[in-house]
C-alpha cells in the first residue's frame, strides 16, 4: 500500500498540501469541489489568464504550474476524471479579467467537452475565451485524436510567457496553438500503476506509447537496459528526421528514481547528440500518472520564439528551467602532487629506522594472535591488516625510500604507506595519526606533542574516546606518560596496561560496537594490543 | 529491472548527465575517479569552499547541491561506498583558496576516516581545512554514533549561506556545527531497495528508522495509512517536546510518487499544526537511497539565524526553497451565478414551446430504438440518455420555468437543463450546441445562423467532422439547407438522409471510433438518428 489515506480523500489532501505551502488559493465551487487559483494579490487583470486542468493523478500538473508566467488557475477533477463544466466555468469567472482567458485542454473527450461547454457558457456571459487543444502523443501514428500528455506543460509555458509579456488573447492563443502543433511526445513504462483501492494488475509488462490514465500502451515491448528503452523512444519520436536543433523534455511518469532519471538523461543526450539539443528540460516530474515507473520524452523544434518563451523565468514552483547541454563533459586533470612530499631526505637518521624496523617485525609476529582476538567481534583479519602495514613499511625501509633524518618527512611517508597499502579502518586511522604527528614534527621535534596531536586527530575523525575499547585505550595512557616527562619505555608499559583493560569493557566504537556487548567483553581489543606491542618494541634500545 | 544500464556504469553516467546539463565540471583524480566541482568561472577564492560527498546512490546529493550559496565540490564514491582519501584530497586542492574549506561529513565510519585523513593531509600541505560531522538520525535513541542522513542538506545550506556572506572559515564551521547539532531526522520505508545487479530482498517489510544505505531499519512496523506513517515518524522525532517553531523537511527517499509526497505533506502539516511550522521544505528528493519507497522527516528549531540561512537564495539546482505554511487553506466561495441567466422571461412565445414539446415526446418514444442501435458500438444507453434530456426539458416546460418568448434565453435554459440533467457526452455536446445557438440568438433571431454557430462549437469542442458518423452528420446537412433559405421541413428531411448515411461508414469520432470498423458499419448512428427525428418533429406545424 502506498502512502495514501484513501481514494476519496486523495485529491483534497493533495490540494491542501499545495495551497498551504505555495502561493495558491482554493476556490470552492457551487458544487463543493475545488478550483486552485493563484494568489489574488498577484493577479493582473490586464493580462490574459491561462487556465488548465483535467483529471487529478498527474501532479504537479496542473496546480504546481500556477504562478506568474504560467497558469492562473487549475481545475482538478477526481483521479483520472475530467472536472465538471461548473468547476471550469467558475474558475474562468474567478480569474478572467478584461484581457480574457485561454483554456489549455488535453485531448480527451471528457476534457474537451467539459472545458468546451464551459468556454461557450463563459462567452455567453460576456467573457473573452479562447481554447487550445494539446494532442502531442505519437503512440498511434495516424490516429485522428492523439492524446494530450506531457507536452502540455510546454504549451502552458509558451502561453504563459506570451500572456506575461502583455500580448492579446488572440496572440496568446496563436502562440499556444503553434506550440501545441510543434510538440510530439511518447511514453514508456515498466508496468501499470495501482490506483488507490484497486488490486494490482499483474498482467501488464513493459509498454511503449503510454497514456497518463493507466490505459494500456500502444504496444508491449521488452527492454534490455536504459539505453535500449531510450533507443525505442527516440525511434518512435522520429528524432532523426528533425532538421533543426530540438528542445527535449524528459518527464518522469512518477515512479522513476533520481538515479534512473539521470541515467535516462545521459542516454538521451548520448543518443540524440548534445549538439542537436538546444535545451534539455528534466528529468522532471511534470505530468505524472500516479507512481508509474516510466517516462515520456517530448520533442519540440528549437525555434527562436519557442526557446525564448521556455527560457522566460516563471514563478510556477514545479517548472524546471531548460538547460543548455554541453558538448562533452569538461574533465580537468587534478593537481596530483603535494610539493612538500617530493623533497624527502631518505638518509638514515638517529636510529629511528632500526626502532621502526623492530616494531614492524613485532607486528608481523603477532599476526595470528591478533586475528584470533578479532574473531570474537570482527571478521578475524586484524592481524592480517597490521601485518600488511608492517610489511609495507619494512619494504620501503629496505628499499631506502623511507628514512627519518627528517622525522616529519619520515612520518608523512609512513602515513602514505599506511593509507595506501595497509587497508582497513586501522590503516586509515594510523595514517591520520601519523599525518597529524608529521605536521607537529615539522615545527618541532617533540614526540610527545606529536603523539598528542595524532591521537586527537584519530579520536576526532574516528569518533572513539578512551574506554571505547579501541587503539585509543593504548595510545592515550602512553601519551599522558610521555607528556608528563616519562620515558618511551614507561609509556609503552602504560599502553600495554591500557590494552589489557579493553578486555574488561564492551566495545563502544568501530565495527565491534555493532555486536552484542558479551561478544566484546573478555577479549583484548586487537588494535589496542597491536599499538601497545608496537610501542614496546620501539622503546627497546 | 529499473532503467539502468549496469552497476559499473551507473555512477559515471549519472555524473555525466549532471555535468552536461548543469554548471558543473568533472575533475579527474589521479586514480581515474571523478570529483564534481562548480564551474571554475563562478569560483570565488576569497570565500570558504564547502565540500561534501560520500557514497553515490543518494542523488541529487551531493553534486546537485553545488552552486553559489551551497557546495563548491562533491566527492562521489561508488554506490553506497565512501570516496577515497585521494579523491577528497584532490577535491580540496582544486577548490580551496586562501579562505580555506569546510568538509561536511556524514557520520559513517568510511566517510569519517577518508574525509578525516584527507583533511589532515590537506592541512599538512598548508590548506586551511575544517570538518563538521552530521549525525542527525534519531532511529536508535542513545546510540553513540548516529548516522548522518537527510539533515545533511540543511547543514550544507547553512554552511553555504555563511560562506557566501563572506564569513571566515571558523565562523562558517561554527555555523555548520550549530546547524548539525540542531537537526534530527528519521526515515520510514515500505521496503528495501534493489541495488543494480542484486536480487530483490523480499523478506523485509515496512521499517522505521531507515538509513540511506539499505541497511535494515531500527524496527519493523506496520502502517495503516499515510496518516499512521506520519504519526509514527512525528512520535519518534519527539516533536511535541519542541518549544519553538520548527523547520520541517520532508525528504522522499527516492520511490515516492508526487501524489504520496503531497499526502505526506498534508499529514505532516495537519499533525504538527501549521502554526508550529516556520518553514516547510519539500516534498523534495534531496538525499535518496536509490528508489526506496520511503521518506524521512527532518526537524530543526526555527532559530532566526538558521531560518535566514535557509531562506538565502542559492544557485544549487536541487535545493527547494523553504515555504511558509498557511494556517488554513483560504477557501473562497466562487461567484456562482451568471447575471444574464437570472432574468428569464418564461412567458409563452411564438409556438416554439409546442414544437419543442413534440420533439421531446418523439425522443422519448425513440428510446428503445436508439438503445438498440447503440448496442453495436456502445453500451446501449443512447436512447436512455436522449430520453433523460427530453424528459428534463418537458418537465421545465410543464412547470413553466422554460419558455421561448426570448429565444436566446430559452435556448440558454435548455442548455443548462441538458448540461445538468441529460448525462453522457451527448448531453454536453447538445449543451454546447444550444449555448452557442443562444449566443447568436441574443444578437438576432436568425435560426440558421444560430444552428451554424452551434454546430461549429459542437464540432470544435467535440472533435468530430462530417462523415465521422455522429450527430454532426444529421445537423450539417440541415444547417446547409436552412442557410440556403430552405424550410425547416426541408432541413429535417436532409438531416434524416444524413443520419441514414451514417450506417454506411465506420465511426471516426466519439466512443464508437474505438471499436472495430465492422461493428459500426451497418447500424445508423443513434445520435444522428435522434437529432434528425428531433428536427422532423419540431418542423411539423
Amino acid at each position: 500500500m502506498p502512502f495514501y489515506n484513501s481514494r476519496e480523500t486523495l485529491v483534497p489532501e493533495m490540494l491542501s498540501a499545495m495551497t498551504q505551502t505555495l502561493a495558491l488559493e482554493e476556490l470552492e465551487t457551487s458544487e463543493g469541489t475545488t478550483v486552485v487559483v493563484g494568489a489574488a494579490s498577484e493577479r493582473d487583470p490586464s493580462r490574459v489568464a491561462i487556465i488548465s486542468g483535467g483529471g487529478s493523478g498527474h501532479e504537479p500538473a496542473h496546480a504546481g504550474f500556477i504562478g506568474e508566467g504560467m497558469l492562473e488557475a487549475a481545475i482538478p477533477g477526481e483521479i483520472f476524471s475530467s472536472p465538471s463544466v461548473t468547476a471550469v466555468l467558475e474558475g474562468i469567472r474567478h480569474v478572467s479579467g478584461p484581457a480574457g482567458c485561454l483554456l489549455v485542454i488535453k485531448n480527451y473527450t471528457g476534457d474537451r467537452l467539459n472545458f468546451g461547454l464551459a468556454a461557450e457558457r463563459a462567452r455567453h456571459e460576456g467573457y473573452k475565451v479562447e481554447t487550445v487543444l494539446v494532442a502531442d502523443d505519437v503512440a498511434l501514428p495516424g490516429f485522428e485524436q492523439p492524446r494530450g500528455i506531457a507536452g502540455t506543460i510546454l504549451v502552458h509555458k509558451v502561453a504563459g510567457a506570451a500572456a506575461s509579456s502583455g500580448k492579446s488573447l488572440s496572440e496568446v492563443a496563436e502562440a499556444a496553438r503553434h506550440a501545441a502543433g510543434s510538440i510530439r511526445t511518447i511514453g514508456l513504462a515498466l508496468g501499470p500503476v495501482q490506483l488507490p483501492g484497486d488490486a494490482p494488475d499483474l498482467e501488464r509488462g513493459t509498454e511503449l506509447g503510454m497514456g497518463i490514465h493507466n490505459e494500456p500502451g500502444a504496444k508491449t515491448i521488452s527492454i534490455e537496459s536504459a539505453a535500449d528503452a531510450v533507443a525505442q523512444v527516440v525511434e518512435s519520436l522520429e528524432i532523426d528526421a528533425e532538421h533543426q536543433k530540438m528542445v527535449i523534455m524528459l518527464n518522469d511518469l512518477g515512479g522513476c528514481s533520481v538515479q534512473e532519471g539521470l541515467v535516462l538523461t545521459h542516454e538521451l543526450i548520448r543518443q540524440i547528440g548534445p549538439s542537436r539539443i538546444a535545451r534539455f528540460i528534466g528529468p522532471v516530474r511534470a505530468m505524472t500518472s500516479l507512481g508509474m515507473q516510466g517516462f515520456s520524452v517530448t520533442v519540440m523544434p528549437a525555434e527562436d520564439a519557442l526557446v525564448a518563451a521556455l527560457d522566460t523565468p516563471t514563478a510556477a514552483p514545479a517548472w524546471i528551467a531548460p538547460r543548455k547541454v554541453k558538448e562533452s563533459p569538461p574533465r580537468t586533470k587534478s593537481r596530483q602532487t603535494d610539493q612538500r612530499d617530493t623533497a624527502m631526505d631518505v638518509s638514515s637518521g638517529n636510529h629511528i629506522e632500526e626502532r621502526v624496523r623492530q616494531g614492524c617485525l613485532t607486528l608481523i609476529d603477532l599476526k595470528a594472535d591478533l586475528d584470533d582476538l578479532d574473531r570474537s567481534t570482527g571478521d578475524g583479519d586484524a592481524g592480517t591488516t597490521f601485518r600488511a602495514g608492517a610489511e609495507a613499511v619494512l619494504a620501503d625501509l629496505d628499499a631506502g625510500t623511507l628514512g627519518f633524518a627528517d622525522p616529519a618527512a619520515g612520518m608523512n611517508r609512513v602515513a602514505r604507506i599506511l593509507e595506501t597499502r595497509m587497508g582497513g579502518s586501522s590503516g586509515v586511522l594510523l595514517a591520520i595519526l601519523t599525518t597529524a604527528m608529521s605536521e607537529v614534527l615539522a615545527r618541532d621535534s617533540n614526540w610527545a606533542d606529536a603523539l598528542g596531536a595524532g591521537l586527537n586527530a584519530m579520536m576526532h575523525h574516528g569518533g572513539a574516546e578512551e574506554g571505547h575499547s579501541t587503539m585509543v585505550d593504548a595510545l592515550a595512557p602512553a601519551f599522558r606518560t610521555l607528556d608528563a616527562g616519562g620515558s618511551l619505555g614507561e609509556a609503552a608499559r602504560d599502553a600495554e596496561t591500557g590494552a589489557r583493560e579493553t578486555a574488561k569493557v564492551a566495545a563502544r566504537a568501530g565495527r565491534a560496537a555493532y555486536v552484542p556487548d558479551a561478544a566484546s567483553i573478555g577479549a583484548e581489543d586487537p588494535g589496542a594490543k597491536a599499538v601497545a606491542a608496537l610501542l614496546t618494541a620501539i622503546s627497546r634500545d
